[in-house]
């Protein structure tokens, strides 16, 4: 597990986890990389490759053990870290990702929000507590969350984002469609994009068309 | 531009199209491969080779200019065309879409949307009417919408998936955390998964600790 892994094949982890869980909510114990190759849109010998980056829970002629290679990947991941986590921005993305998403489900407890808007300052959103901006520095006081969700608007930031650097935050997911650069920062950072999946979309459908 | 493009690089295009549409907003004319390389994260090589499979605009010693592979890709990835879309589920996410996300970037145009609550049908959100699910059908009519986006409880996705396929839409872009998958519809999908990249930055932040 300490061993390096290649940071495409992390980047494929999420969707085996993704899979396996499935396949392990609905009882099935183990699968082969041949039927795993097929529901994921992989080659069997992908699968193989990127599996062997960490020891290869495979066994010949049986497959994987469902629930194990799910944990070992959940542990590579640190899903079970839950490190802490605030949102920045209760406007309806922000509203949409405190109701449903499941922070808990990758590796994360979401702890606090944080707006400017009197209307939401104060309140509790899906139990979590909703604090005026300005009292970020006095929550932080030290003791920095590992992530911060970005949901506020696009021009401010790059202004939050060397701020959360400065009280100490290791990680930005970034919601805001003003990228956030690594050469900007030295915290690690997702850009959300939804729009390429979009015009990827777009592609697709127009393709079948002609 | 008819032209078959390997799905690898149209996965890639839409990337492509936002550094070139930020660099032209910018006023840049022009970029040489290698420094576009370095804004994305990817290698010289593999940018040309990439923009080779749709005719290769760029010029030896001159490099490519910015705002006519910006609208090649565009052309490629079909986003003049304005296909009409319609939104199902205006929920907290729904809502985020319309007011905030620029569907006209991504080649469409964003007409209806749909949901059963009394609280929110009936009324316009950003100039959109928003209707209620039953009068779908009357809706279309016949003259089917290119593109549905589903953001409606995870349960209800495989049956409005199959509705919608028979109502003779042609794409869906799913933010449901239910997949739906090509084996269960001829529809082309988007599957968006936030967890994705949260579960890898959750890696990314372990990372670093160690």
């Amino acid at each position: 597990m300490s061993k390096k892994v290649s940071f495409a094949v992390i980047r494929r982890l999420p969707k085996y986890y993704r899979y396996l869980d499935e396949l392990y909510e609905k009882g099935v114990t183990r699968i082969s990389s041949s039927t795993l190759a097929r529901e994921m849109g992989l080659t069997a010998s992908q699968i193989r490759q990127d599996l062997n980056c960490f020891g290869g829970f495979g066994q010949q002629g049986y497959g994987y053990t469902v629930e194990k290679l799910r944990n070992e990947i959940s542990d590579i991941l640190g899903l079970n870290r839950q490190n802490r986590a605030i949102l920045l921005g209760v406007g309806n993305l922000g509203r949409a990702l405190i109701n449903n998403f499941s922070f808990e489900r990758c590796g994360f407890r979401l702890v606090a929000a944080f707006d400017i808007s009197p209307g939401v300052v104060g309140t509790k959103i899906n139990n979590i507590p909703v604090y005026h901006l300005d009292s970020l520095d006095t929550f932080i006081d030290g003791n920095p969350p590992e992530l911060a969700v970005l949901t506020i608007p696009a021009s401010e930031t790059p202004d939050m984002a060397s701020k959360l650097e400065k009280l100490g935050i290791k990680g930005i997911w970034n919601f805001t469609n003003r990228d956030i650069r690594s050469e900007e920062t030295s915290l690690k950072v997702e850009n959300v994009h939804f729009a390429d999946s979009l015009m990827t979309l777009c592609y697709m459908i127009n393709d079948k068309e002609e």
